[in-house]
């Protein structure tokens, strides 16, 4: 596997180092498509440790990330979960969209995650403690969630916090640049676009347009497909399903190409 | 089995092609019964692929997709869900009506279609990596499920979109008689009374009248039932139970029969 | 068993044959009592078809339609579900107040409904294309649930529906006395009666009486049974326990007995 | 068993005889403890059949009436419910509280107490028809369940439906004495106690004084409790638990005894 | 064990040995702390029977009332829940908080609290019928769950009810020194603290000083601990997290220690 | 194990040696992270007890805390929960936020709980009772959770409440100073930061700075990470989402760096 690429936007590095030295968690804040997860793949290939990602969702259950017994042939077998796998392994366990879970699964967490650093496993009665390697790491998107989905304080207090949002229009028209392989002349079409949208404050967007989206629309245009549809089916399409808000959007687009 | 039958709207089939070739997800955007289905069944075709179909409900859940445990003999055997099918096989996955799962089951499409193309089955503690030929695309119907059941924005944002709609009266009148054998005079009749329906704003339809639709009348037509009452039976009924609005659509009918 | 006694009330018979010959599903909409089931089963025995009937209620779920695993032996066997059952068999799948089951199980009737007549059963993997003779048909209420329990347009447009309502007082003077046995005479005061009840919006009914209701009444009568006793057990009660209506449909009985 | 004590109030053994006889479902409406319990007791025992009684309440499943399969050994065997076991000894099944149950789970009931008299057994495919003497009878309080618990129309038309209420002063007299063996010159005290507390509109008790609670202060008085005292255990604290309403009904009381 | 020491208020121990002997229900209403679950404990051992004790809460289930199938060996087998256990041994069932378990649940006592007496045990098709000694009994708070959390009058007119409170001043600083072994000169300070409290109406209290918090104060009294402290932690805290109430209480306090 | 390292703030060690010998449970009152973990693992040190520590969620059940039969071999066996061990053992069982568990699971602690000290298995039938060691104390933070998620008053009056709130501010330098190894003078800075933040009432923080978060930040700082951005890292952004809020807190901690 070749190494995961990672443009640092601020000192996000230097912290989450620090972080995993002194055995802290760390929540990464911020909106979809901006690189969390490229960020948080990269340092664990860094400190060369196992990242073992859960997906959270309202189904995930304490259950799932702790374990449950299997039945193997006439015995029941307790089959670990990924935080188990990753406190034995003394990897990085990484909570994708944290928010997702119930507020209340979280809870499992408090032991490993403070100075006791100890699992409690209720369904075989053993207790595990955390080999120093061993970090959990969150992402949570603070912008659409607002008021619905919230992370509770002794949750919240268990983590320091890197705040994520989109590159600057110089460094994101050269990762978009670097993704799609497309000129950079046409990227910085695509750059002005998605200022523009994100300035737009006056659209009911539930989020704006992410670095991900710009990248599909520039591979879309590399494999030859006409500028602005490109545009309309990787940006307008997926940000809305109003009538208004697509002329709006494609007006914008059709200014740039 | 025969060749599917579809006629391109605009350049859908070209798009999805691109997207398949660019490893991203396909969103299809429209109403009931203008030919997502076997839009997406066709292009399949055309790429060689097998096509693993999921009907999205609210009882879908991500153990539906990837796979749970089931006793065999006297062991716990994982078999494999839809998802989990698709992405060994490199086949493609159809996820119809995607909105009707709850938002929070798709997370687990999340590490599946980003650049890492990885499926993390918890439940084994595998992880499988999928081959070039996978994809996902999904279909979603924006009209009538208007703020009541949407994307979240970080699926979304992991899909291209293009939109679907009813065909232009020439092509759908090709279509209804190609798939009714009804001849062209009488399609014709049945693609007026839907053009007069679909703009018809005061009627409280939650749906306005399909190509689907015009296929049954036009079917029931070419079977030796009278006209009005094939419309009645396979437009007017499906479409609404109240009193006014069935008055107001017979009387459309009886216009051109 | 004997021939079902089922009277025609106009066209129904015919459009079912067509529907089943042109392999479309039908929707029988019509209020509690009126014959949809005796319809329903006269036109099966006519076409020497197996009618397979499914009870909807809330707690139908996609599973008890399609099918589940059992243990058999050490063995997990999958355990046919009336709709598997119904494809297997080319017979009609008879799904009684489909409105009842939550619209999201429904989407499993969707590929077996449309053009492709495939059947997906997920926890086998399997794919069963249904035999020609194989239809769908579901009965539906829509007076007391308009606005409760609806079926969703991308059901419904899989449907053609035919509108059933309480016969004309001839032909149901001569069902009540077929299926009760009591002289003509009787029965026209009990059909004097319904046409009453029919036309009293005032009352807050949630339904009125139904045909069957009136057998109900007439066989008490035949019984021995005094016709206001018979009638305040067999319709007044059965359709309000508000004091007020009480009164009011005891008097209207009092005016034919 | 000694035969069980039931006094008829009016017409309702004769009608239950004749539902009976024509295969007719019989609901038994009326207030908490005025006796439909012992009447159908009575009547069963009357016909020589067989009572199965299901006590309804929310938990009550469609498959808790009809039956599931259990692991017998190494196999599963299909344990019939109470509504089969009713339907294959021909016996009487009795809905007690008819309306706990969800609306929903009872629409198992239709094809067995309509003119089919068919049980589908969908989990073992099996169908069974009921035996002449076969009966589905229930009752239900439509009291303080008013626009909360209902059942649904398409059910109700499945029964008959037999009124009942407190007997009149003169045979509650009766009654009580007879089961609490007090004599009957007491009784009549609580007999006034009684109707002077049913004509009380002004309390906002839930339900007002059964026949049932005068039977236990009867007993108790018989026990050698004080009356006054009797009649606050057995008839005020059962009835309310305001201060208010305690006063008022502790007053009536003192006006007897 | 030594005797249970429990001092009677008023003739609860004569109405609820009345009622065992003519075979009647009893529910205990009172707040918390006041000694129900003494009461019934100290009558259990004046008759000689076994007491089993349910702490009824939301997700007490019918079928952990009556019991279920378990898995032994390679057979199910049904354990008896606590309410089929107190029928067979002709045993006391002490349902605590009943009102805690959902309404629908206690509908599987109606049989047994009859004049029928018996248990029918749907899962395994058996009928039991209960001894002579055997009894029901609950207890019900009907203070803070007013509205909230009610018996349904089917279930409440099964039971005859004896209301408990707090004991008088002069019987509760008895029961207070006699559980602390305190000094009855301190236990006087207590007794005046608590009746202030009571009759402090303004506070915002869910619920009032009881005997229990008492005696805890006064064992911590005991122990040496100084005693404002001791009702900070054994009564303001336990009673209430507002600050103002709490400097409300404290003041009480101070005027006494 | 070295020795855990905890500061009292007043009389709670008294007070819980207190109970302990007294038999009483303890709520331990407080925000988050201001030491109601360290002080529980201090005193079971103290007193050579076995702490078992569960962390309530709303997934939580009584039979989690109970126990359970798991299939072993061929058998069930049923595996003893949290609190099934702490009474077997004589230890500590410690429900970390207590107020998460759903109010009706902690029922089951009931009759432990008082002067009866039993646990009821109800699924084995078992009755256990506890030795004198056993205790069970419990967390809760009254800050966020008001009127949300509450005790009922029947669960708060079984224990005595030792209320706790962060040091002040000289113990609380004291502590940051030991866990971080930052020397004291820029350990005070920190500590006027909090006392500023928490003095703070305008903004709508769901929780203040807690000691923990000011460990972390001076734990960032001892490895060297800028003292501004250790404050945003581990301070700002745990505590908000808000910009408004930032900007407040950014300028309270730019008047100490």
């Amino acid at each position: 596997m070749t190494e995961v690429f990672y443009k640092p936007q601020g000192r996000e590095v230097e912290l989450f180092l620090a972080a995993h030295k002194l055995k802290m968690s760390v929540l990464l804040k911020g909106p979809t498509g901006c690189g969390k997860t490229r960020f948080v793949e990269s340092v664990a290939e860094k400190l060369g440790l196992n990242l073992i990602t859960v997906s959270c969702h309202e189904e995930t259950s304490a259950t799932d990330l702790v374990g449950r017994h299997l039945l193997m042939g006439s015995e029941t077998v307790f089959v670990d979960g990924p935080l188990t796998r990753a406190v034995r392994q003394g990897g990085i366990l990484y909570l994708d969209e944290v928010a997702e879970a119930r507020p209340d699964v979280l809870v499992v967490l408090h032991s490993i995650t403070d100075y006791r650093r100890q699992l409690f496993i209720e369904r075989t009665g053993e207790t595990l403690v955390a080999p120093d390697s061993f970090m959990v790491t969150a992402s949570f998107n603070p912008g659409y969630q607002k008021g619905l989905k919230e992370l509770k304080p002794s949750t919240r207090q268990r983590f320091i916090s890197i705040p994520f949002t989109y590159p600057l229009p110089g460094p994101e028209a050269e990762i978009v640049a670097h993704e799609s392989q497309l000129d950079l002349k046409m990227v910085k079409h695509l750059i002005q676009i998605a200022t523009q949208i994100r300035n737009l404050k006056e659209l009911g967007l539930m989020e704006t347009v992410s670095t991900r989206l710009l990248i599909d629309a520039a591979k879309l245009i590399g494999e030859g497909i006409e500028p602005r549809l490109a545009c309309r089916t990787a940006i307008v399409e997926p940000l809305t399903d109003e009538d208004e808000d697509r002329i709006a959007l494609t007006d914008l687009i059709s200014m740039q190409f």
